[in-house]
């Protein structure tokens, strides 16, 4: 099997398999990458050469999603023919446009795993497990192919997830992409809410900010280039989502604005409601 | 020592202070929250009548915002007249305005702790070690009470911060009440966005929901009453915030919409970059 990158995706995916006995070769880009990877034992065998994929009947590409949509030409030249290749993108649509028509059997996947980890140390063993693996087929795939991304899924322990590419892309817009934005503009705000008034008011702020900003803020304190990347290739699902939380937004800003404190609390009320089953 | 209200604030008072040997009376309306109240011991003596705070020399309010703001007479009838009396209320200028002409010895204060619990069984030993106290003074205390009110914090591990009562009002409504709204609307948005696609999307939504959702959900499914209420008592200044936080989400909106993708990846990574001041 080969896996193409080893950074949080790639790296944690090598370290499973093998501990369930898989031979995996890794390619990556630079030598640096190659020695530190083979030193946490990520693959079976680590390289920079794409010949490295020669033997590989399975070969996940674990890229991120700039190169998923422009992968290297001489990447795509090294992928075996005859081989199934999966990749773990994480807006779909795009991807299999972009790959679908030039690789024979391709499957595209979105494990919802993750760390706020990146690179050739984020990899780690068992971050799959338990977590949706989401396979989002186009009907161009055979049947075969389909049980082998959701065999690959299993073992690893993930649950598997069918849908289709442009559902999956307009979920994760509302559930994953938009969280970050929308946390984000929390932080951007507090802290020039902070630079507006006398200078000991920003260190109040600070001080004053609790689990409940913590929480809030996460996910849009989390990695700028994944977020771009996110955002760039989920651009129009993205844009609906946006539109739908400015919407809710307005209604609870006249709420506060119109002093319907009834009104307000209905929909928290509402809002509380409805979290249980999103957990 | 009296407390008035033993529901997560007061009762955690209570317990906190009776195992620093404080003798407690306890205050609450309804005779089944009393008996509860004595059950757990989050005071010594727990009853409805007002007259149990005539000993006591200090009385916390440990009271909702808006009895705080409207205090029922017969309980300001109660109160000793030397007595210190400090409120623990999430609002302070209001508050203030509310209490501080009509009780001779009057100290705001607003403990930063809190739990999703609330009620006679929210109360917990330890609830305000090592988190903000603030003291809210407005110039017209006796610098011995501010001091009584600084050891009161000290005494169950709070560490005391004193700000003008406009600053912290100002500053939650960025820090604590923003949020709350903020994370409301995205679970709202999540919602209706299920709602609008095909049947099967909704429960898509929800499998593929994941951490990053469920930490900025957390405050928008939290107690709405008291959202509500903090919303009533902060209107100015979360009017403010908001208007802030629209800001910010428009400049996003803007680099998705325009595709500026190198000017959202710097807005991202001056997120990330001004959280850890916010930890």
């Amino acid at each position: 099997m080969g896996i193409v990158g080893l950074g949080l995706m790639g790296g944690s995916l090598g370290l499973d398999l093998q501990a369930l006995g898989v031979v995996v070769h890794g390619l990556v880009r630079r030598d640096a990458v190659a020695e530190r990877a083979l030193g946490r034992g990520l693959a079976s065998r680590v390289g920079t050469d794409p010949a490295l994929l020669q033997t590989c009947g399975l070969v996940v590409l674990a890229l991120p999603l700039d190169l998923l949509l422009q992968p290297p030409p001489s990447l795509m030249a090294a992928l075996p023919p005859g081989a199934l290749v999966i990749d773990l993108g994480s807006v779909k649509a795009p991807v299999l446009a972009a790959l679908q028509p030039r690789l024979p059997r391709f499957v595209g996947c979105h494990p919802m795993a993750g760390t706020a980890e990146a690179g050739v140390d984020a990899g780690q063993a068992g971050l799959y497990a338990g977590r949706p693996w989401v396979i989002t087929p186009s009907g161009q795939e055979l049947p075969a192919d389909l049980h082998l991304a959701e065999a690959l899924a299993r073992a690893v322990g993930a649950v598997p997830v069918r849908c289709d590419a442009g559902d999956h892309d307009r979920a994760v817009a509302l559930v994953s992409h938009l969280p970050v934005l929308v946390s984000a503009a929390l932080l951007l705000a507090a802290d020039e809410g902070g630079d507006r008034v006398a200078a000991g008011f920003a260190r109040l702020l600070r001080q004053l900010a609790s689990s409940g900003f913590a929480d809030t803020t996460r996910v849009g304190g989390g990695n700028p280039a994944l977020g771009a990347l996110m955002a760039q290739g989920n651009r129009d699902s993205l844009l609906q989502a946006l539109a739908l939380y400015r919407l809710q937004l307005d209604r609870l800003t006249a709420a506060v604005d119109q002093q319907d404190w009834q009104g307000l609390r209905r929909v928290l009320e509402r809002s509380a409601d409805i979290r249980p089953d999103f957990l």
